[in-house]
């Protein structure tokens, strides 16, 4: 039987150093929502003239705090803002419940941090279907209020973790204008996870300057090739969100500045991968790059239809340079293909080469790649100019044991 | 670790007792393409006034033999028909040589068995991107005319396995004008089964009498209900074909009698459970049933996002009647649905209610029924009169075992 306790084997060596973003400041309480032992609850708060964009889960039985935060995006920004988060129960699939309890949480935080209700967003993740005891939350908010310290941001990490093994942070920083500008971030996530509009819980901070719909559009568009590029088992998440926070306190503005939208990439990528490294029952990490379709959107459904294939997760898994299942996903995809035309890589080796098995192609070269705990799988379609690439993991006994062996 | 030599625990009790088709003639050899010590190519040769259909898989990687199938569905019925399939090699992802080698066997078959090569339909099933030694199956065509025999059908049926654990079988009979019309067919597959087209390697054989045109409308219709509304990983092989023969030797014409749709659907529905009983490590039989969508089309993507979604599926296999997960697969599934519509039961039991878990939910009551081998769950999204069945199994570690502890 797979170990299920223990911390992911592609994990980060350590939490990283996250700087204070000077704005912003967290706190973290044990509320006992259903994890006993552990925090469970985290609360953010950004001073005033902060903007925030978000992204996501465009899944038809979205939650209520989905819903409620869909809905406040294009808020003020002179007022502040506060995000509110618990872990151990996902307030989706409750009915009309799940609004009342979502509108309990939003007062009470607007109550004890005197930011406006109409600038909390909230997010909750765990289990589906069960009514969330959202007293033990509210009873809480004062005591988190008076923790709040711009130093506890890893503490804000780890209260939103579920099955996650280990909690995922990133930063990155910029220089415009001879200023600094601080960004940085932290996720949930490791199983239930499928790229469409922003998968997970992800929550990004930075001092820099920027205005709203700029901000939006940034986060919209790092979004497509980060966390819309990532998949552990092609399922899509109920809750899932991300919200960049701009406090906008460095006195920087970066709204157009491609710097600053490099760095937030390189958050939300690290961010994104690091998701995959803990995914349910993962082994290896998986890079897809596809090129040569007939365009971009091509190459995303060829790239996504093999990394979602259960049979080459499992030949990943197995260190079976198995390229014939690769074939079959392109195959299936529904986006244009020729076979004739299509040529694949293992760990930059060519094992086929327009159509058929490359002539040089050695299976043991290949094998050993496959030992490695990074993979690297590309397919050339041999019709044009459309690339992706995407990341995924394997799918192991792990993944059963996680799913079936033991009641969630 | 899970056996995966043992025969599916959700197998038939034995291979039914089929009737001979007058017509047709069947035999099967051992020709060595690629396993040991067991018959791997079946012929079976059907009488001049035979019609064929078909369908093939859409696959944009489709094998040499699947193309060249295609190419020959309309063809006269004047000059009979024969079918000839090897397994170990699926001749897929081969080539200009893919094409080479079913020319090959195509004309050897032509001249063993003097029915013209344009009426020759070949399938190859087995390992992707191998050259197929095809020498070793045209060496054996004037024994498996020689050895031709009404009785042979079982035969053929074992001749085409190839990870499957037991042959499948099917029969059927209708009276038409006071005669009786027989059916009779087979077929093989239990991994890279998810339905486009057809799925797999199918035969069926009818002594009714009944036009091309007609024949095959009937072959596409059936399909879409049984075949095409099955999955076990819901990938997609690059050589599935079904083929139906009508011989039209009992003199009834059957063209429009809906009694024969009948018995023609039940030979589909049949084979195409089946062959989810034997999906690879399978260990329950699933029933989803979606009503109440917008339209069909709908109910069949929420359907299939059920029956794909590695977590509802790991969740049947750990006998958690998790509906939690439902929720997600039909929110993911992109067709129309209204989360506070949504009512969902477990082997008739009812446990979530216009969006919401049931008033008088008892979780106990669910998990009884998890624990039968054939789990039947039933999804009303409350909007329309759309519905679809769609039949799948579990997700277990024995499929993991199968395509991830052993080289394919």
């Amino acid at each position: 039987m797979a170990k299920i306790d223990s911390v992911s084997p592609l994990a980060p060596a350590a939490f990283p150093d996250l700087p204070v973003i000077d704005g912003v400041a967290f706190a973290a309480v044990a509320a006992g929502v259903k994890y006993q032992g552990r925090t469970d609850v985290m609360l953010a708060k950004c001073v005033p003239g902060t903007t925030i964009a978000g992204a996501f889960t465009r899944s038809a039985t979205r939650s209520a705090p989905v819903l409620d935060c869909q809905s406040k995006l294009g808020g003020a920004s002179d007022e502040g803002a506060a995000i509110l988060v618990n872990s151990g129960n996902s307030n989706a699939f409750t009915g009309r419940n799940g609004q009342l309890a979502t509108d309990a949480i939003v007062q009470a935080t607007a109550s004890a941090t005197g930011v406006p209700a109409a600038r909390v967003f909230t997010a909750s993740t765990g289990v589906i279907g069960e009514p969330l005891p959202f007293d033990r939350i509210t009873a809480k908010l004062d005591e988190l209020n008076g923790a709040l310290s711009a130093d506890a941001i890893s503490d804000a990490a780890r209260a939103i973790m579920t099955t996650d093994t280990y909690p995922k942070g990133s930063t990155a920083s910029c220089e415009i204008d001879g200023k600094t500008v601080q960004i940085a971030g932290f996720a949930k996530g490791s199983g239930m996870i499928a790229p469409d509009m922003a998968t997970m819980l992800v929550y990004i901070f930075t001092d820099a300057r920027v205005d709203q719909a700029t901000l939006q559009a940034l986060t919209t568009k790092c979004c497509d090739t980060t966390f819309n590029c990532i998949t552990v088992d092609s399922d899509t998440s109920t809750s899932d969100s991300l919200l960049v926070a701009a406090t906008g306190t460095s006195g920087v503005d970066a709204g157009g500045n491609p710097d600053f939208e490099a760095a937030l990439n390189s958050v939300m990528l690290d961010l994104a991968h690091q998701v995959v490294r803990d995914g349910e029952g993962a082994t290896k990490f998986v890079e897809i790059e596809v090129t040569g379709a007939v365009d971009d959107a091509s190459a995303k459904v060829h790239a996504l239809s093999i990394a979602n294939s259960p049979l080459v997760k499992t030949a990943i898994a197995g260190e079976d340079p198995n390229w014939g299942r690769v074939v079959m996903a392109v195959g299936k995809s529904g986006a244009p293909a020729d076979r004739d035309t299509l040529s694949i890589w293992f760990g930059g080796i060519r094992v086929a080469d327009n159509g058929w098995v490359s002539p040089d192609y050695v299976e043991a070269d290949a094998a050993a790649h496959m030992k490695s705990d990074h993979i690297h799988i590309h397919v050339d379609c041999g019709m044009g100019t459309g690339s992706c690439t995407v990341w995924t993991c394997d799918l192991t006994h792990g993944y059963i044991a996680i799913n079936a062996d033991y009641r969630s």
